[in-house]
């Protein structure tokens, strides 16, 4: 049984942003040396999520605006009152979750044929980490 | 250390459909021989869902209507432009989630009295797969 | 390769709480003897949730009334015809989800700086369950 850890770091340009991560999965998987077991791919920040789904850009605005009008932006937070301004995206990472499991076979990620990895930035333009972590044989 | 993989093909009559795969899941562990670990149960298309919740037909009802709620079926999705029609169906997806990690103790599934797993499909009709892997001992 | 399990049990005094996890998962951590691997902790209800965020006062408020604005208490679930009220605590369960992996590296929970867990009570005044369960070596 072995595990291997590594751990992704983030600077946004923008404050929103989604990074495709299935390449770079894939390749630590490979220095992994793992061929049956799970990747755990979880986000370390409360103001972002990681999620499954196309690699399309118009569903990608479709999912912004779905995420607008679900978790606004705005100033109607409590979370405010300590000095922040990013609630929307607490409740964003809520909605979205910050974590996936993936499951590895004959040391491949056993994804469909769809199925990408992203990382999903609610409140970047600074330092942010992500755990990749596989466990197995 | 063992694991075990089984994929499930699932072609629903209908567009939507909620599948209850409990029984499934226990009969996969039984073939797996593994007493402790996790099984991971993920969906492996990006208009579908797995959940866990209660098999009460009048909440499942409840489900579809509030699913329709926060993602409604319509028009005006930007994915629509590659000539698919099936927005909501994404979004729907990434609200439910794709996959759930079920306890192994004891060679059982370890889950609570009222806990069952369901597969919703969201756009059916056609060949979906969902993986089913256990790691364990 | 080992495993470790334990179960948590909640009785609210109100039906909604927050309950910090955090200092207690680190100390079944360290009766797991476990350096490398997955904690999954998992609510074993269905009207429950487990989730990672902030452990800040305001911004729980927010996420109570965010809920309750996208999953509202009221009469018209048909969940209710079994005799329940509690449709809409089904349907927050779904929303938050009921489960998260945590990563384990060097014998400690692997969560970044703000990182903390919390079970979510959505219907309680009543014997509720969790379970708690490391893999790893």
């Amino acid at each position: 049984m072995r595990a291997h850890t590594e751990y992704l770091m983030f600077h946004t340009k923008k404050r929103r942003e989604l990074v495709h991560l299935t390449p770079e999965l894939e390749s630590i998987l490979e220095s992994a040396h793992i061929d049956e077991g799970f990747m755990l791919v979880s986000a370390m920040h409360i103001t972002a999520a990681v999620f499954v789904n196309d690699d399309e850009t118009g569903l990608h605005n479709d999912i912004w605006k779905w995420l607008d009008h679900l978790a606004p932006e705005g100033p109607n937070y409590e979370h405010h009152r300590t000095g922040e301004d990013n609630g929307h995206a607490h409740l964003k990472s809520i909605l979205m979750h910050h974590e996936v499991t993936i499951p590895v076979t004959k040391g491949r990620l056993d994804l469909g044929p769809w199925q990408r990895v992203f990382y999903a930035e609610f409140d970047g333009q600074r330092d942010k980490r992500l755990i990749v972590k596989v466990l197995g044989f």
